[in-house]
């Protein structure tokens, strides 16, 4: 049984942007040859998310539209006499930063239609995220 | 320390229902003679959800109602020119498709009105869940 | 590699409120003498949530105003008529209850401006979360 870690980097090019990471993430696996365990995708910044859902054009849209209709940009929030930016602190909150995936004989669990998504909520930006590994890695 | 995988399935029978699946789990716990450690239910779906409350007839219908609200099955999204079922993702977005939770001596750390619960957003269909275990087994 | 359990008791002062649990996760962290490996935050309560976001006394604010925004405190929730706090259940339903992190070299991975916070949405009351850590420890 093995602890790995994985930082992996990105560069945003928009204000607000949905990103897949499933083959960096995957590669890195077989790099290391995990087998069985699990997987930590995390990100440690607060105006970001992670989702595990369809990489389709309309629907990564949709996902940036819905968290700005709920988090409402440019409202009164108190956060945003610091920062303007408390919508992107308030889609991290019921988004989530980070996902926890099974990996099975040396994949993530992923269903057919799944993949692992960065979502930037205030870029552009670099954003840097720790992968972590911790099960059996053959050899 | 051990890594063991149990793939749970389901059949939901309405477009959308929460369904109780503790009982299955804790059942496999037992099973597998698990002492400490930390268990994941993984739903490779990407028009479902995993929560973690109370199993009340009337909470469960809010919660259905709760994210229909705010996901608004039927609108304009772009999602929806490819497959009518947009508000499915976006709840599936919010509510998170995977918990973790600490195994002790052998019981999920569950308080006592929790219950580990499927939400299905686009059913009726087949459903598979993936739970895996991860740490100290008894003999 | 070994998992270690820990019970952080909590006294809320209000019934919504934003606590900042960070320090004790570390200090515990540094007890055991934790090296690399990943650490659950798990609130056993069905009316709370736990974030990793900045504390900030405004965001703080902020993301309970938008919590009940969403979720309507007073609303016909049908759970209501068994218990008048709903709203709760239904911000625990989009927060999630558990966190998971990275921990690289004893340190828990949170960036900058990220803090661990256990969200009330139901109090006062005496809470406890379960605190677990599965990984390498240095001696």
């Amino acid at each position: 049984m093995r602890v790995l870690h994985y930082k992996l980097d990105l560069e945003t090019t928009k204000n607000q942007e949905v990103i897949d990471v499933t083959g960096k993430i995957e590669g890195w696996l077989r790099e290391v040859k995990a087998k069985n365990g699990i997987l930590i995708v995390y990100s440690p910044h607060t105006t970001t998310g992670i989702i595990i859902n369809e990489n389709e054009p309309g629907l990564k849209s949709d996902v940036l539209s819905f968290l700005s209709e709920l988090t409402k940009p440019g409202a009164s929030w108190k956060h945003n006499l610091v920062d303007a930016n408390a919508h992107a602190h308030l889609a991290n909150v019921i988004v989530g930063g980070e996902r926890v995936i099974p990996v099975v004989n040396g994949r993530l669990a992923l269903g057919t239609w799944q993949r692992v998504m960065f979502i930037e909520m205030d870029g552009p930006r670099f954003r840097s995220l720790f992968v972590t590994y911790i099960g059996e890695c053959g050899d």
